[in-house]
């Protein structure tokens, strides 16, 4: 590439869906995603859902040749699921874990125990820094009435704001991932807006994205897909020029100043929904801690020879207690959950305000 | 300021102790806090442990005419305590909170609920571009067996990718805070080493840092002091020249390279105990598992007239069965949180690894 003003980068990006236990034919897929990945011989390869360590470090055996970087993202319990390939080297990575990501107790969903991120990892190439942004945010479960939409919004926005703060330095930013969203929602434009990026999906023919394609159904020639997800495969071509981030900022204040708005509101209604949940947990466990005092009085009433009758027969009363420690630690947990929530709500709530006041200070 | 060639910045900086219901006299210091800040009238005050949104608020309503931009950061179930108050506009702010702070079940420390983490600011002064970063560290609370110190170094790692990834763009890198750690401690050289950030409190004399002072003991005509902390205040004078932080992390590479190696070992032992605690907290779930399972053998035996004796006592049979139940949820509990606490404490390892292959590299 020496000596040539333009430089091609070839990108390869899949959600896995390798779920260890749960995903099916999920080793088999693996392989498969590895053996592409290797005939194909990427610049760049930007996975997601890969749970298990065990399958990033057979990816890594299998890749060494072909792709002698990589980068596996720790976080959460189960892990980011977030990895990196490169044929390039990788000069220093960074982690950012959201502060919101669904509950615990959503057990069905699970989302809250990946702990889902952003990873940044920095790459020259060329004497061009390139900052290279993977992630994956909250899933949808229901389009109609997305109980998560301020969370994933919430994700949306401090990935704008991490994005924003970190990229000052490089020559070029690229996202890849599985952000759960379409190309019209609220926290696309809110990311494309508040940090200049363009979709390379619905904008290729604008900008000299040199060829976009999707994988489709199953992988060639077998009866099975890489996985529940299509792969984005693009080849970008690179050429050296001024800035362009800023000026597009500049012209699009108010537009983005009323998709601020629009997502300030949504996460206005997340917020009141996480005080009126920590409202009734808090209550809940009041009532549970009122509950087990008067059990305890009861209780030493009887010791003390204060009550007349007979007690409490010993089996249903101490069911009841245990019922009631049981509900006290459950509900105190579920409010300093909530309260975490309210607080993570309010500061995103603030952070855009401020942000609005910028931008309808500048134009 | 403007035309002068030199810019005065006068900085505050205080660990508030206004931790609510547990701080003597709290409401009276944060008090006398705020008229000392009046009186003075810094540029920049950045405050810790101001736990209370209500303390803060008080703050910014008797401060708005000196100071008249503040921003409170929300982290955790309490907050992480900091706060900040400017002359001058604040333009941004990120916060980024600390994968690793104690534990959830040492309620006598305690920290794990703050949510400890570091907040960013971005102010621009007469053209020059700021970040400012306040940040309050896990404390220590046996110098001679710190159980707290690989959280601690990961802490101080995580600040300093989280300033090197988002100062690119800054003319100046101010940090203040309480870190926790002595000025020759291995995260304090670390951090040090690993930004090219000098410390203003013994360096002072090196680069013209205009003065440098400490409250000490109790406010000026009073008998309670500001805090259990002291203050520092320091005026710096900032000048316009070409970048330093580049050519004094060229010159210490090694020792950079050595510091690094300490703190990686300290983290390996952090993470040798985490898994051992990971290990023995699945052991004791499995453990309770199969008390459980026996216990409703047992009771399916007797219930299918199985049993030739007479069956267990009902009561004792009930308690043994929810002690069970209990011990299995704290225990997965606990091992789902040292699950995650090996993950960080991994991949902080692996971020510390790559570092060192980079500095021996260039070195």
């Amino acid at each position: 590439m020496e000596g040539d003003p333009t430089l091609q980068l070839r990108i390869f990006d899949l959600n896995c869906w390798a779920i260890r236990y749960l995903s099916k034919r999920r080793q088999e897929r693996v392989q498969l995603i590895g053996d592409m990945l290797l005939r194909e011989g990427f610049d760049l390869v930007l996975l997601q859902e890969v749970w298990s360590e065990r399958d990033y470090n057979d990816l890594k055996a299998k890749l060494r040749g072909c792709y002698p970087f990589s980068h596996y993202f720790r976080s959460g319990v189960i892990g980011s699921g977030l990895c990196v390939f490169s044929r390039f080297p990788i000069l220093d990575t960074l982690l950012y874990q959201y502060s919101l990501n669904g509950y615990p107790y959503m057990l069905q969903h699970g989302d809250w125990f990946c702990g889902k991120s952003v990873g940044l990892l920095v790459i020259k190439i060329s004497g061009i820094i390139f900052n290279v942004y993977v992630t994956h945010l909250h899933a949808e479960y229901c389009r109609e009435k997305d109980a998560y939409l301020p969370h994933r919004l919430v994700q949306a926005w401090e990935l704008a704001q991490f994005i924003r703060h970190t990229s000052k330095a490089a020559d070029v930013v690229l996202l890849g991932g599985d952000l759960n969203m379409h190309p019209e929602d609220t926290g696309i434009r809110l990311l494309r807006g508040w940090t200049g990026l363009r979709d390379a999906f619905t904008e290729a023919t604008h900008f000299e994205c040199e060829e976009l394609k999707t994988t489709t159904g199953t992988a060639p020639g077998m009866d099975i897909p890489f996985s529940d997800h299509e792969a984005v495969m693009a080849t970008l071509r690179i050429r050296r020029q001024g800035r362009a981030a800023d000026a597009t900022l500049g012209t699009a204040e108010l537009t983005l100043a009323d998709v601020v708005t629009e997502a300030r509101t949504e996460v206005g209604l997340g917020l009141r929904a996480a005080q009126r949940q920590r409202f009734s947990t808090g209550r809940m466990a009041v009532l549970a801690l009122l509950l087990l005092l008067l059990q305890a009085a009861a209780a030493l009433g009887t010791l003390a020879g204060l009550a007349a009758g007979q007690p409490f027969p010993k089996l249903s009363f101490s069911l009841l207690a245990f019922l009631a420690i049981g509900v006290l630690l459950l509900a105190t947990g579920l409010h300093l959950f909530h309260t975490m929530e309210v607080k993570m709500l309010q500061g995103t709530e603030e952070q855009m305000r401020m942000a609005l006041r910028a931008l309808q200070e500048r134009a």
